[in-house]
């Protein structure tokens, strides 16, 4: 890793490492050796938060804090964390065992989803909390802007039965169609059924509640609630 | 509330508070009034999970992430922050609707526990992470100094059990012995019995688990394990 990638990383981040050696620590991945940047990620996870919560309490005044934890929930979950981390292209940048490399791990979102938050905490360490609060924004400011508090705290499943009440229909019903894969990796397959309209949308998951919410964003856009 | 009562909390805090309707606000239950202390409790306990997170990492610079996050999650259970609020006589302070009072909301360790980390948020506000981390760790010194990243992070059930398992003995058996008080303010007795050893103890809790871990505690404190 030259110091001139690196360079190009920082200046994605706004944030320009004193200590380099913290940013090239959180892009270290376990499997590659012994200073990797397991620690630095539970710091860096407890610095979004609440550089999020911040930010979230000054931009909705008026919003108790169920809501505000439901949208904070919603911004640091690990897709849009990895989404982030793609724009930011960490995936390049990470230091992966050979294992990892080969199978693709510096793709896997629970891993680009690590890797943010370990550089979150490495701008924590290396310049105080204002500084990581400024690279945390930078890198939500459009989340934050576009973040709808009447939708985004909610999941698929709540926003369809608001849906449905708000219309005076019954409620879906969710049955499992079957699953697939083994054991250990299995994939669920779950039918959301609307008796009222009688439409029905699958989704699939790692989980039965995954595929349930799968399901249920289907229908919301099969009735053209959400795009 | 006069401005000199106030003012003995401010010194136990070690914070002077620029803005005082931050901290009116910290101590006002929702039962009070409209201008209470929920936004500021998501905003503290965010702050309190970040800055005992940045005191663990320092003190214990060889620990895995792990370990260090269960012992924060020792350090900031509501029985710790309950503590903590007792000793800062919150109870005294807070300003609660007429039903609280009666009911002697003010010695509830959840409302304790969350008007500390109100509080929290409030110094948060009023001057900024660094003044809020400095009276966290004003509150919480002596405990991190104290904790034990061997034992600190696991419950009682847990260290029983695995006490148990290292001498090859069967696993405790916990049963309800009975409940007190009314409805809204149960309290459960467990009793928890080593055949093994032939001996038992019991634990009283606002629920059944609370009590499991008492009973599991009492019995950690008659084989010794724990003074």
């Amino acid at each position: 890793m030259t110091n001139n990638r690196l360079d190009r990383l920082s200046d994605s981040l706004g944030h320009s490492f004193r200590q380099e050696g913290l940013l090239r620590q959180a892009l270290t991945h376990r499997s590659y050796g012994a200073q990797h940047n397991e620690r630095l990620e539970f710091l860096g996870d407890s610095v979004l938060n609440c550089t999020i919560a911040k930010a979230l309490y000054d931009a909705f005044p008026n919003l108790p804090e169920g809501t505000l934890s439901r949208m904070r929930a919603n911004l640091v979950k690990q897709d849009t964390l990895a989404e982030i981390a793609v724009r930011l292209k960490l995936g390049d940048y990470m230091l992966l065992g050979e294992g990892e490399l080969k199978s693709g791990g510096f793709r896997r979102p629970s891993m680009l989803a690590d890797a943010l938050e370990s550089i979150i905490g490495a701008v924590f360490l290396d310049a105080g909390f204002e500084a990581a609060q400024a690279a945390v924004l930078r890198q939500f400011e459009s989340a934050i802007a576009n973040i709808d508090p009447n939708v985004s705290g909610k999941d698929a499943k709540t926003r369809l039965q608001e849906w449905l009440q708000a219309r005076k229909h019954a409620l879906p019903d969710y049955q499992l169609s079957g699953t697939r894969g083994e054991a250990h990796d299995q994939i669920f397959v779950v039918a959301c059924h609307i008796p009222a309209l009688d439409i029905a949308a699958q989704g699939q998951g790692k989980s039965r509640r995954a595929a349930e919410q799968e399901a249920a964003l289907a229908v919301l856009k099969q009735v053209g609630e959400i795009r």
